[in-house]
Formats: structure tokens, C-alpha cells, sequence
């Protein structure tokens, strides 16, 4: 697709693109199953995807475009609770839906409901996303995998219940607050498909300085680890739907984690990792006990339809 | 789903929200079926219906998202066929896709491909949606039906080929001719979904004023006429992709139509009706052989998926 699409505003492939007058734009399509997992449902799940896609890039999420694919049949219920889930979602933010389409497929041509979302915002004054630097510390905002393990409990139906909930945010207000340190602020990633390894190699590979994760520093909910150890998944890799990741300015670390732990959005913050000065665009991490490998991007997903 | 929504860009359900920054926003998925039919594709109708939106709204389209949903097992070949098609239709009007999400869902979750575009957009200055008044021309930019009538015969593989291609065209370039009279072009609309007759209704119970739709002057070709007359359907609600309605200030309907018949995407326009003075919101239909009736909005689709 890209070299056929390919234009200024495409290259970068940021979460959001960016349009003259500091607009950010983006989308997405949901196609998660269970439509209803804990801690969201597609409707939630829609709205915080374009929401954090815009947020990450600095933007507030302000205007957001809805298209819905039914399968004949589906129940007028569920249909209506997701969307209220989704005038919730959106409302928590102040972003409104003001466009919308609805298609309607005969039974057996969809599994219930996708829902694509498309979203535009304005870029915050004073941050620039910009290539990290050596010495700049990484943040995630809060333990990671939630989503992933929820997902994969509600589909699996295990026996014994994990009692994991999905992370499944809408992160503006987080960012919002965040962006007292604009300019310490280098470049932010929401570490859904792939997780948090995923996003940093390519966070690596883009900006061309070599990563080092600390992995006895990443949050982790024994719940979630508990379920990887289990089924053989790497925490690392499990997608989070309300996380952010930031590399930012080493003097200012301290201060953005506070900031970040004071949220309701970030109370699990920590300082993950740092950019090394090295030209190779690796990702190393750190092992807990010590030792060393180098990440890599996840090839493909540990679970399909997470999303 | 509109009181759960509500807002003000919202409200006026037009074919795209009216941002600040004079911005329009729209949104549209695409489930047609069959994927390829004479005169486009999906791809081809997936660009051209966010650009028509976009155009009717008086804005030029200028950014594009794309949200493929592609079953497992869709032919590599002819996803690129696509990806070539709205690559082609977007660089026709000088719109750009600037950003993309792909899904997969697993065989028997999708019938092949479902595509979400959304649009942004610039309004042209000095044009300024309003209602229509009282002895204000209704043009049409070309026959109405071919759309619907080639999806129709493309899926029941009817016999006897009628030979007639979709009208599925990106509109821009016309509108932006007929900008030449912004001021005199109260309101566009593409008739998709519902056709000609289920436009005109709602401009007409919208603004109040009834309308009257002169039969003989609406042009349909042939082949769709015979189509419709085979099949029991009425040409006056097949959906277009490549047409639009306009409510013109009466001095201005003769210059507009000039302009719309020297451009290649209105070659056929014609004048096809009026509004009158009469505060019912009623449209009536001045039958070929001079009776009168009156017209509704149609209640459900001739066919499901033909966009």
C-alpha cells in the first residue's frame, strides 16, 4: 500500500498523520471478539484506540467520525449498550462523534459488529515530537498486558479465572497533564498490537540510537505474568489499549513520572529504560536476573482480534 | 444513536460535520458486493463516496483514511487491484490516504474486503450551505441509476447483459467548476442510497418548502429504464455514485448547467424540477404523461450492499 498512497503526511507512519494547521488524523477498525471483555467492550475499545492514537502524537481528540458493520441480526441491546460505551468514551475526553455511516451485512458476512473509527485533533502548542537522544530516559504509564490477558481469558474461557480487566483507557487527560514538560517530551507510543517490545524496537530503529529496556523495572501484574508463564506468552509483547510509552529528557524523567503517578491514568508509571549512544537501532533488554538479549518486533500477533 | 451523540456539528446529519476552521468531516464504509462490477471497484467507490461527501459539503478533499477489513485467504492480487484503484481515484481529485489501519478476521468473518474512509476537507470560501427558496432550479449533473442498476446485474448474472457501467466518479473537479457560482448554489447532495427521490425529500422536509421533480426531464438511460421496468424497480430511488443535486438560485440555473454540461463528470446534466412556494415540505412528482403524485423517501433499500 504505501508506495501506492505514498505522500508527505503518510511517510513518517506515525500513530496519527499529520495536516498543515496542526490537525492530527487518524483511524483505526475494531474487530475484537468477544465484543464484551472486562474492563470494556468494542464501543470503549473504538473510541480509546483513535483517542490515544491522536493523543500520543500530542493531540487533543476533538472530532470523531463512526462506521459501523453489522451482521444481520444482532441484538438491538448490545448494540445500543455499545454505544453508549461509546458517548461515554468519547464524552471522558470531550471529543464528539460527528459523523457516522452504518452498513448493515446479511448473517454469516460479519461476527457481530466491526466498528471503524477515524479521529481529528489539534497538536498541543509547544510539542514538537522529535527523535529521542542519548541519555533520555523511557516511561510506560502503567503495568502492561491487561488487554491482552483480558482478552485472551473472556475467549478462552479458563477455568480458573485471572481476574485481569483490560487497561483499555482514553489517555488524553493523562497527556494533557503531561504536557507541563511539552518540551521535554521527545516522542510518545501507545504499545498496543506488539506491546511495549514492539513499540521501543521501533522507536529504535526509527530514530537510529540503540534502546536498553530494564525488564525488573517494567510493570507487571503477577495476574498477567501469571497467565504468560502459563501459556507460554512474553509479557512484552501483550498489547495494552490504555498505556502510553514516552522518551523523554533525562533531567525531566523524574518530574513527568510524578506527574504521570499523581493521574488517575498513570498510577503505575515507571521509568523502564533509556536511550543508549549507540547508532545501531537495537533494542537490548536487561533481563531480571541479570542477563542480556536483544528484542525484537513481534512478527506476528500472539492472539488475532485483540483489537 | 443521534441523542447518545448529540452535538452540534452532529445535528444537521449532512453528508459531512462542519468543523471550525471551516473543515468537513465525513465518514463511509463500503460492503458492496460483488467487490468488482462494470465502471469500479471497492476501492474506487470507497474513495469516491468520502470525496462526494466532502464535495456536496462544498469542500475540496484533501486528507483520506483507510480501514480495510480483509477476510484470511482474499487473494493477495486483488487486494493490490484495490489498493490501486483508490491510490488512482484519490491522486484524480488531489486528495491524499495519509493514514491506514488494516484487520484480519478469520475465513467466513467477512465476505472478502470491507473498506471505512474518512475524508477532511477545506470548504471553498464564499460558499455557504442554505435552504433553498422558493423558485430555486433543481439540477442533476447526469442519468440517474447506473450505479445501482450495474451492481444489480453484476450479481444476478442476468442473461441478456444490459451494458451499463456504474457512475461511480469523484466529483470534486465538477464542483469546483461550479464554484464559479458559489453564491448562487444554495445545496448540494450526492443520491446514493435511496436515489434521486429520497434526496429531494429530505432537502424538501428539512427546508420546509415543497419541491416539484418533473419526470420527463429526469434523465435515465435506456438500458436502466429497461432494467427497471423488468424488474419492478423505480429509477427515481436507484442510487448514483457519481452524481450530484443541486438547489440553485433561478437567475444562476442556466449558467450552472452550462458549466456542469462543458465538464466531463456532468455532460448530461439537466434541470429536473423546482422548489415551490409552499411552506409543506411535500415533493411532488409531475408524471411523463402530466399527472401528479406525490413522492416519499424510500423506506428500504431496492437492494442490499450496493455500496
Amino acid at each position: 500500500m504505501l508506495p501506492r498512497f505514498d505522500n508527505p503526511a503518510l511517510r513518517p507512519l506515525a500513530d496519527a498523520a499529520l495536516l498543515p494547521g496542526r490537525l492530527a488524523f487518524t483511524t483505526d477498525s475494531f474487530v475484537v471478539k468477544p465484543l464484551c471483555f472486562p474492563g470494556g467492550d468494542i464501543g470503549k475499545l473504538a473510541i480509546c484506540g483513535t483517542v490515544n492514537d491522536l493523543a500520543v502524537s500530542g493531540a487533543r481528540p476533538q472530532w470523531i467520525s463512526c462506521g459501523l458493520i453489522i451482521e444481520e441480526g444482532f441484538h438491538l441491546d448490545q448494540l445500543e449498550q455499545i454505544i453508549e460505551s461509546m458517548a461515554q468514551t468519547a464524552r471522558s475526553v470531550g471529543a464528539q462523534i460527528v459523523t457516522g455511516d452504518t452498513k448493515m451485512v446479511e448473517r454469516g458476512n460479519a461476527d457481530g459488529l466491526y466498528i471503524n473509527t477515524a479521529g481529528v485533533g489539534q497538536m498541543h502548542n509547544g510539542f514538537e515530537p522529535t527523535d529521542p537522544r542519548p541519555g533520555d530516559a523511557i516511561l510506560v504509564s502503567g503495568p502492561i498486558g491487561d488487554h491482552e490477558a483480558a482478552i485472551f481469558q473472556a475467549r478462552q474461557q479458563i477455568a480458573e479465572r485471572l481476574d485481569v480487566a483490560s487497561d483499555c483507557a482514553a489517555l488524553w487527560p493523562l497527556v494533557e497533564a503531561m504536557m507541563a514538560h511539552a518540551g521535554d517530551i521527545r516522542v510518545m507510543r501507545d504499545p498496543t498490537r506488539g506491546g511495549l517490545a514492539t513499540v521501543l524496537c521501533e522507536i529504535a530503529s526509527r530514530c537510529g540510537y540503540s534502546m536498553e529496556l530494564d525488564e525488573a523495572a517494567v510493570p507487571v501484574r503477577s495476574e498477567v505474568r501469571g497467565l504468560c508463564e502459563l501459556v507460554g506468552f512474553d509479557p512484552l509483547y501483550m498489547a495494552c489499549e490504555g498505556r502510553l510509552l514516552a522518551a523523554v529528557a533525562p533531567d525531566a524523567a523524574e518530574s513527568i513520572l510524578d506527574i504521570m503517578r499523581h493521574h488517575p491514568l498513570g498510577g503505575g508509571a515507571a521509568i523502564v529504560g533509556r536511550v543508549l549512544d549507540e547508532r545501531k537501532g537495537k533494542t537490548y533488554l536487561k533481563t531480571a536476573i541479570g542477563g542480556g538479549r536483544i528484542l525484537r518486533m513481534l512478527a506476528a500477533g500472539q492472539l488475532p482480534r485483540i483489537c
